[in-house]
């Protein structure tokens, strides 16, 4: 699986396209249109990720890794920065373009990293990813996982209302950062509500999920499916 | 409470010296010789960082936050980047010198936030804080957080073997963004044991906390205070 066009030459990406930290890093390669081979790593049945091969490169024995001819990277939000770094004048601008929106970029990475993440990713799990694990689900922990959201999104209402994006009035790293996550509460878990709610929040969830980088990565990553949009 | 010298203007730093988040800052200021005004806000009795003045700078309500003339910005980690690219060609390359160094350094800034800090931040509160706040401490939780953070330092002691510093042979972000917490569990909690047990992580920690920076900083924010220092 690659892109169709690049100014330069393709990298390759360690991952599967279903997970959070892979979309990251896809959906940033599509934006900066820099090819990539996917290469996939088994993380259920032969769980490659934990053999002495795969180790070399992410020695936590994580996905997603970046190879770039012999340099090697992992971390989805590190690798996300690099590729924006590296191809600054290339595709959309998505650390901005002056010092202050990298500063603005990197504050809002981290908000997602340190406060959405935490708070969405127990809602993904137990109302949706666990049943497919052979898991229960807990409701109650669903549910504080949400309340915990909904704190998010109040500030991010505010924010929002003063401008377009997170980390101003351009399409960031930090905005991309959070499609993987919401769509699986939106679509999957159908939470769309907590976001409609919000009309500052709704107008830039359906800005950035509308993106035809994103809904090209969703008909590569779950061909066949269809896709909700909150507002729609 | 200031730096002596500087070569720029001054920034103001919202925060108070004894927190994790604000002493990240604080040493990257310190590396850098960036003149600071500290402004401390009172986050146990008056709660001033719930205060609708400071919600307007930061509107989780947490410190830290810099104010660089009319500039204003928020998470430690993100802070901390601002600063050591605002300030690149001044004090210590904190970045490193090369697009492949800053991937390395936002790499391991990344598995500091993602993985050290959750691992150690249960240890860290259970053992010494939680009864700071007139709260019991939970043993069998602070016994989980020490194995998790010893799986994480297993990882550092492989990869401090083939070089000095987390991000290469260069101290950075990555290195000093580890100091706050482990300071608590090695000086508080007598927990320098395993680091201790790890030969290259014993001497990378006695590398980076033994910087006259660190040491500066430690005497501001716990005058007085004796410290240990793993092996010494
Ligand atoms: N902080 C890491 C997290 C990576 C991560 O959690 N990857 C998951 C998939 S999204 C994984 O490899 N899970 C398999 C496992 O933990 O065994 C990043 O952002 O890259
Ligand atoms: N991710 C944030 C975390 C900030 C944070 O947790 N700050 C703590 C002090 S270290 C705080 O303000 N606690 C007070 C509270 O949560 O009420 C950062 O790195 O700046």
């Amino acid at each position: 699986m690659a892109t169709a066009s690049s100014h330069v030459p393709k990298v390759k990406l360690y991952g599967v396209p279903y997970s959070v930290c892979t979309s990251r890093v896809i959906m940033c390669l599509l934006e900066k249109q820099v090819g990539y081979d996917l290469q996939v790593v088994d993380i259920v049945k032969t769980q490659d990720h934990k053999k002495p091969e795969f180790l070399k490169l992410q020695p936590f024995g994580i996905i997603p890794v970046l190879q770039d001819k012999d340099f090697s990277v992992f971390e989805s939000r590190a690798i996300i920065r690099y590729i924006a770094r590296k191809h600054e004048g290339h595709g959309t601008p998505l650390y901005g373009t002056s010092e202050k929106d990298k500063a603005m970029v990197d504050q809002w990475l981290e908000v997602e990293a340190q406060n959405y993440n935490p708070a969405i990713a127990p809602a993904v799990w137990h109302l949706i990813h666990a049943p497919l694990f052979g898991q229960q689900g807990d409701p109650t922990v669903a549910k504080a996982s949400i309340e915990k959201l909904e704190k998010v999104l109040d500030v991010y209402e505010g924010v929002l209302s003063q401008s377009k994006y997170l980390a101003g009035d351009f399409f960031s790293l930090a905005d991309l950062s959070h499609l993987p996550f919401t769509q699986y509460l939106i679509n999957d878990a159908k939470r769309g509500d907590i976001f409609d709610k919000r009309p500052h929040v709704k107008e830039w969830w359906k800005s950035i999920s509308t993106r035809p980088t994103w809904i090209k990565h969703l008909s590569v990553a779950f061909p066949g499916k269809n896709f909700d949009s909150p507002g729609s």
